[in-house]
């Protein structure tokens, strides 16, 4: 069963008295009297990681995940809570003090401070990471417009990459390798956008399932489609180098997830603020696409304006 | 490692500046200017709870187990999140129907929304819930003062009583069956006393490992010992009847644990109103014991006044 299909049916009616829940269809909860944001995750080796060789990589790669839910919607994380399954092999001294360094380094990093969690005995590792952070107002899914410009941060594809190498699927040299892994271990989120997003994002989302399953279920239940423009999607030139050397093709990597970019939406009007808000954070954003009224169909479009086949890239969590 | 040590040593650095974390030393977050308190806590199969043949009671006895870390501090709990991992064969369609259903239950009973949460693919099976609740002051634990009187609510055992049935090593008729096991799944919440708790406590937990592990970590780093009386400690007439009849101990059915009841400590001029607010909520509170000064050993008496071995009784999380 997909995962929407399992909370449609069985646990959006126990949330649909309570407005914070934001209908169990956004990645955060949202008190707004409180001004209160929430962020839950597991994370399961094999699924959200590759594997634990590298705890000290592993802890940043799932609080990263964690702290990109609040940061794509504008909201800057402030406590966190860890929760571990696993046992002694995976919870070695070794390791303990790997991922409390790691730990205080992205403490630092992200201004964030430990405030729990919860260790239990297990035979398979999993993770639950919780973040939690205050806002008066956050930017929500579901809430883009007709005409809208879609935006991406970042580059994409870079963190997919690094785990093709991982996985000994793509030989590349040395300094590749460190540059692609890093990418998928520790990516890379924008902190300094977090606080001006509101002004000009109609609706947003983090990129973890890949690029077109995150950009449905930004427009989820919206009668709208997307026109994705495939040349205009940001990839790093290290990513561009290895694609045209190994005659791979672009849309395989710019879709898979992971990437922990900002993919959100404005009104045309918002073009130019956006062009500065990028130019004085020394931050690369992106314009890929437009979102229209519903035609019936999402258009996915290659360099010379043919359709490419809108494949369900990226990665469902199914039952 | 010790679930202490494992705090205290990797993890304890990296809350102190964030007083909010309460040193890592409670099991609730509590930030004092947003009013904030939250609880997460996981719960996997033959720890935490039996199986999961029953997942109707499995999921009330984890919900109220979380509850009852907010309840235990005199925090109303508003909000719950509950993440799954597990595979088709736990979550099929009528294993989701009942847990819906259940949830749908406790929700009323206990006035909390449904707020989020994630669900992971996995071969064993591991819930995670997090509670939500504001307050403005909480009782905290590491607050017991020398003559305090100890407290505890309703009756201890009844649930462990409830675990040795289902596990077979005791066997009593249908109606015993029935009572004890519902102890078991769906333990009592003293939802009314959480509103006055602070009124006359001056530190609380509940009793989720057993009544003298709970009370060692109630007083933990204080220099305090303390004094328990078996003849004071409540249990049930249908539980009186069983050690009666089978020749039991009752020192060995009050300390296993899973009870989630409260346990308090209060100034000796307390007593009259603790009674009167008994009276008042038809509640059943017991005074059990004394907290003294450190002599360097705590007491556990039985009838005879004679000292009953400490044993280390409850459950420890190791690694």
């Amino acid at each position: 069963m997909h995962e929407f299909e399992l909370i449609n049916k069985y646990f959006s009616k126990l949330a649909k008295n309570n407005k914070s829940s934001l209908n169990l269809n956004d990645d955060v909860f949202f008190d707004k009297l409180k001004g209160l944001v929430i962020s839950i995750d597991s994370y399961v080796e094999g699924i959200h990681f590759f594997d634990f060789k590298k705890p000290e990589l592993v802890i940043k790669k799932i609080i990263r995940s964690s702290l990109s839910d609040l940061i794509c919607k504008g909201v800057n994380p402030k406590y966190y809570f860890i929760s571990g399954s696993g046992n002694k092999l995976y919870f070695n001294k070794t390791n303990l003090q790997k991922i409390s360094k790691s730990l205080k380094q992205e403490q630092k990093k992200f201004n964030i401070n430990l405030s729990g969690g919860d260790t239990v005995v297990s035979k398979k590792l999993n993770f639950s990471i919780t973040s939690v952070g205050f806002a008066k107002k956050i930017v929500l899914r579901n809430n883009a417009k007709i005409n809208d410009d879609i935006y991406v941060t970042g580059n994409l594809g870079d963190s997919y990459t690094g785990l093709l190498i991982l996985k000994k699927k793509i030989k590349v040299g040395q300094n590749l390798k460190k540059y692609f892994t890093n990418k998928y271990y520790m990516p890379d989120l924008n902190l300094d956008l977090t606080n001006v997003l509101h002004t000009f994002a109609n609706t947003s989302i983090d990129i973890s399932d890949g690029l077109i399953s995150d950009l449905k279920k930004l427009i989820n239940k919206q009668k709208l489609s997307f026109r994705l423009d495939l040349n205009a999607i940001p990839i790093s030139n290290n990513l561009r180098k290895i694609i045209k050397e190994k005659k791979l093709k672009k849309e395989d990597f710019i879709s898979q997830g992971d990437d922990y970019q900002i993919l959100f939406t404005a009104n045309p009007s918002k073009s130019r603020i956006i062009s500065k808000t990028a130019k004085s954070l020394g931050l690369k954003i992106s314009k890929i696409g437009k979102i229209s009224r519903n035609i019936g169909k999402s258009l996915f479009l290659d360099e010379k304006g043919e359709k490419i086949a809108l494949k369900n890239n990226g990665y469902y969590h199914r039952f």
